[in-house]
C-alpha cells in the first residue's frame, strides 16, 4: 500500500499557508493526515506521533512552524523518516527566525527545509520522496512539469499579444 | 534546603563556553549540575531531566546550545522553571541562528536568553532568580556589582597613569 | 507577602503589547506595578526606581522598549533583581534593533530576554522566577501548562472535523 | 537494485566540506557516484546528468554549492528526483547568500536545503529518502540513531569524571 | 542595424516592475523584446534563448527575478553578452534573497546587478552598453542626465516656493 | 579658552581602537580627556560626568562601546553637549549590535554615530563641531583635507610607477 | 550672527520625513535653509553648496537620503562643517542599505549619523553643535530636556489613572 | 581604435583585489587604466576623470571601493558610459556594507554591480560590454567560456581517479 504524508502545524493559524501542500498531495493521489501539533505546547503528543509514524504507514512529515520553529527538529529527533520542514513567517523578522531555527539543524539530524512559506514545494518534495520508487507518481510529477512548462509558453504568448496591440 | 542548577550544553564542544556560567555559580555557593544533553540525539533524556527538575531540587536551567538551538525551549517545554539560553557561536553565522533559535519563543513557552556566547551573565541571573527570596546572595551580587564598580575605577586610574606618563 | 512585578515601558505607545503581560501576571494573582519611564528621557526616575526596587517589595523587573533599547539595561544596572527585557518592534529594522540591543549585554549585567514583543512570555517567565520558591504560583503555572495541552488538541480536533466535512 | 546517490559540486574547492558526506552513505552501503560540475561552467552537463539520472538509477541528487548557488536549483529543474542542496559557506557573507539562494526556490522545484557546509546531515536525509521502502537501510538508520544516543551519554559521563576529579 | 535588448522575467507577476524598463528602453529608440521565462519551469526554453541571442541581433538581456533569483545567472552561462540582473521583492526577505543569488555569482560568469525592484536602471545601464559605439545613444544618455538636473533643480525652487509662503 | 574633548570607553580592551581617537585630536591641539567608564558597570560615574562635562569645559564627548552599546546613549540622557558614538566590533556579530544599539536612538536623544570601529572619525567630527565657531581650528581641518588629496595622489603617483615598470 | 543650518534631502518624496527637523530647529530660533539636491542627479550643485556652505553662513548641514545614500558622504567630501546624515527608509531593505551606506564612511571623511528616519534627531544635534559656544540655545536645549521629562511624568500619570480605573 | 578599460579603486589597500580584473582585461587584449582616486578624498579629481571619460577614449570604468563604497556611484554621476562597481569586503561587516552602498542606486544613474571581491567578473563583465559589437573579442570571450567547461570537466576526471584509487 502507498505510504501516507503527515502534515504539522505548530498553530491553526498556519492553515492557510498549509492548505497549498494538502491540495498538491491530494492532487497526487496521496493520503495525507493533517495535524495541530506544537513542540512546546504538545511535546509528548508530538514525540508520540513522531516515533509511531513509519509503522503507522507515513513515509514523509511535513512541519510548518514560525519563528523558533522547533516543530520539524523535534518531529526528526524521533523518526528516521524524512522530515520535511516550512519556516512560517510571523510579524517579526519577515521569517528569517523561523528559516535558521529549521535549516541550521545540528550534525545527524537533517530537516529538508523549503523556503519561507513554501508550502506547496515541501508537498512536491514529498511526493518527489515517494516516488523514488513509485513510477506511476513518478509519472504524475512528470506531467505536472511539463504541465508548467505549458503555463509558462501561455503566459508567454499572452504577453506578447499584450504587448503587440 | 538552597536550589540547584543545572547547566545542560547540546554537545561537549561548548564547555569551554559554559566553563565560566560553572565557576560563576560556584563562586556564589550555588550547587551545580552540569550535563551533555541534546534536544535531538537524546530528547528523551532532556525531556525526563527537565519534567523531574524541580522535584530533584532544581530551581533554574541553563542550556547552552548552537546553530538551530533547539535545547532550551524543549527543556522550557517540560518544566514550570525558569530556563535560561545561552546561544552559542558556531562555524557560521556568527551565532545568529542561535540567539534567534533561542529568543523568538512562541507564546507560552518563555526562554530567558542572554548574549551569544553569554554564560557568565547566564550564570549571574541564575544566581537573581535565586536571590529574589534569598537575602544571604543578594548580598554576594551587590558585593559582585560594587566589585565591578572597583574593577572599572581601578582600570581608569591605571589608563590615566599610563595616558600621562 | 508575595513579590510584586514592576513593567516600565520606554513609551506609552508600547501599552498596547504590553498589556498582554499585565493581564497574564494578574491571572496568576500577582501585584503589579506599571509605569512609563525612560533610561534616555527620565534616565534619573528610572535610576531611582531600580535602585529602591528590591526593598520596595519587587521580586523583578520587566521592562519593554523599542530602536536602541537601553531600558532594560539600565535598569539592570542599578539592581540586583532579574530585569526581563521585551524588545518591541518600530517602525523601521523589524524589532532586529531592539533585540540586539536588549539581549546582547556586557559581562556583568545580563538581561533576561524573550522574544521580539513577547510581552505574555516576560509575564509567564517573571511568574516562573517568583515560582521557584512558591508551590502554590508553580501549580497554577502547571495548570496553565495542561491548558495549553488541551487547548492544542481542541484545535486539532476542530481541524479534523472541518477537513472531513 | 538499490537506487544510487550522487553527489554534485560545484567546485572541487568544495570537496573537503562534500567528503562527509560520501563517506556517510558508504557507511550506509550505499552507491554514490561524485561529480564536479557547474550550473554557471558546464550548464550542459549539468542539464544533461540531471535529465538521465533517475533512468540511471539514481534515487536522489545532492548538489553542494558557494555564493550564488545555482547548482541545486538548475540540477532539479531538470528531473522529478528529490535534490538535497548543501549551502556553502565562502570567504564572504558566511553562507548566507548560498543559503538563500539554495533554500527560496520558487513554486513547483522544491530543493531540500540543509544546514551551511552541512554535508553529513544532506546524505543522512538521502538515505532516509531511500529508506521509507528500504526497511534494512532504515534499521541501519535507527541503529545510527541509538549510536548517537550512546556517543552523547558517553560524552556526558566522561563529563562527570572530569567535574568530580 | 542596431542592436535589440531582450527583457525576460521569471514570472508574468513581475510585469509591473519591469514595465519601467520597457517604457525606458522604447524611449531610448532601442527595440525590445519580453518574455516570460523560468529558469526552473522551462530551463530549456531560457537556454536555448540565451545561446542564440547575440546571432539575433540582441546586444544585451535584462533578467527580472525573484526568490533564489537563478534567471540571469543561467542566461550568463550560455552566452558571452552582458547580462543584467533585477533583484525582484517579493513576500518575504525584503528582496534580499533575490539580490544575494543574482549578485554573488561564481568567478567567469559575471551579472551586471542593479538595485532590488530598479528595472528602470537596468535600461538605462542597458542603453549605457549599447552607446558604448553608438554616439547618437550617447547623446540620448546626455539628455537624459541635462533632464534630471532640471527636475531637480524644478523640484528645488517648488519647494522654496512652499516652504516661503 | 578652547573646549575640550572627552574620550568614554565602556572597556579598556576598547583602547587599542580609541588610541586613533586621542592622537587625532591632540594633532589638532586639543585637550582631551580619557576614560574608562561603563554604562552598565559604573553607571554613577557614567551619569555624574556626563551632567557636569559642560560646565567643565568640554565641548564634545565621544563614546566607545561593543555590543549592546548604551554608553553614548546614557551620556547624552545627561548632557546638552553633542555625544558622538563609536560602535565597537566585538567577538560576535561583526558590530551590528553595537551599531544598532548606538545610532537607534529614541526621539529627543541624538548619538552621532561614526562607522564601526571609526575612533578616528569620531575625532575629526569633534573637532569640525568644536571648529564651527573657531577658524584656526577650521584651517586645521582644511590643511588636513588637503593632505588626504596629496596622499591620494602620491599613492596613484606610486602606483603608476609600479604598474609601468 | 547666529550660524544657519542647511537641510538637504535627495528627494522631494523625503520631504514628510524631513518636516521634523525644520520645524524642530526653528523652534529653537535657528535659520533654516532647505533644499532638493542630489548626489547623483545634480552632483555639481551639490559639491558647490556644500564647499561653500562655511562662508555662507552654515554651521552645520543635515543630508537625508535613501537606498544607496551618498549625499551625506558627498557633502562631507567638499566641506570642514560637521554633516549630519539622516538614512531615509525606502521601499526595500527596511533603511537598511541607507544606513550602512551613510554611517560606513572611510578615515577622514566622518558623517554624524542618526537613527533611520530620524530627522527630530538630527536637528537636536545640529542646534547641540551650535550650542558648543551659544550658552542662550544651551539653554533651550536644557528647557526642551525638562519638557521631556515632564511629558514622561505626565503620560505615567495618565496611565496610573488609567490603570486604577 | 578600441575602447580602453579604466579600474578606478578608492584605496591602495584595494589592489590585492584589483589586481585579478587588470590581469583578465589585459589577457583579452584590452588596454587598461588604473588609478588611486576617491570619491571622499579627491572627489574633485574623480569627477573630472568620470567627465572626461568617454572623449579621453574608455568605454567602460570600473569602481573598486568598501565600507560606505560611493565611489561607483560619483563616478556614474558624471558619465554616461556603464559604471561597473566591485564591492570591497573590509573589516568589519562582511561587504554588505560596501554591496548595498554599490548597488541601491536611485533611478536614473544605475552601477552594474558584481559579487563582494569580484574583480574577476567585473573584467570580464567590461570585456562583454566592449564585445556587442567587436566580434574578435566576442570570440576571446567564447573561448575562455570553452576553456571554463575543459577545466571544470579536467577536475571531474582528477576527481574520479582519486576517489577510485
Amino acid at each position: 500500500m502507498s505510504k501516507k504524508v503527515a502534515i504539522l502545524m505548530g498553530s491553526d493559524s498556519d492553515l492557510p499557508i498549509v492548505k497549498g501542500a494538502i491540495h498538491t498531495l491530494q492532487g497526487f493521489g496521496i493520503h495525507v493526515e493533517v495535524h495541530v501539533m506544537s513542540a512546546h505546547r504538545t511535546p509528548q503528543l508530538a514525540c508520540d506521533f513522531s516515533a509511531k509514524a513509519r509503522e503507522n504507514g507515513f513515509g514523509a512529515i511535513i512541519c510548518a512552524a514560525g519563528k523558533a520553529a522547533h516543530l520539524a527538529g523535534i518531529i526528526a529527533a524521533h523518526t528516521t523518516l524524512p522530515v520535511i520542514g516550512i519556516p512560517i513567517k510571523s510579524s517579526t523578522l519577515d521569517g528569517l527566525d523561523a528559516l535558521l531555527a529549521t535549516v541550521q539543524m545540528p550534525k545527524g539530524i537533517p530537516v529538508a527545509t523549503v523556503a519561507i512559506d513554501g508550502a506547496d514545494n515541501a508537498a512536491i518534495l514529498a511526493a518527489q520522496m515517494l516516488a523514488i520508487t513509485d513510477d506511476e507518481l513518478s509519472i504524475k510529477l512528470s506531467d505536472m512539469k511539463k504541465a508548467m512548462v505549458d503555463e509558462v509558453v501561455a503566459k508567454d504568448e499572452k504577453l506578447q499579444a499584450e504587448l503587440n496591440k
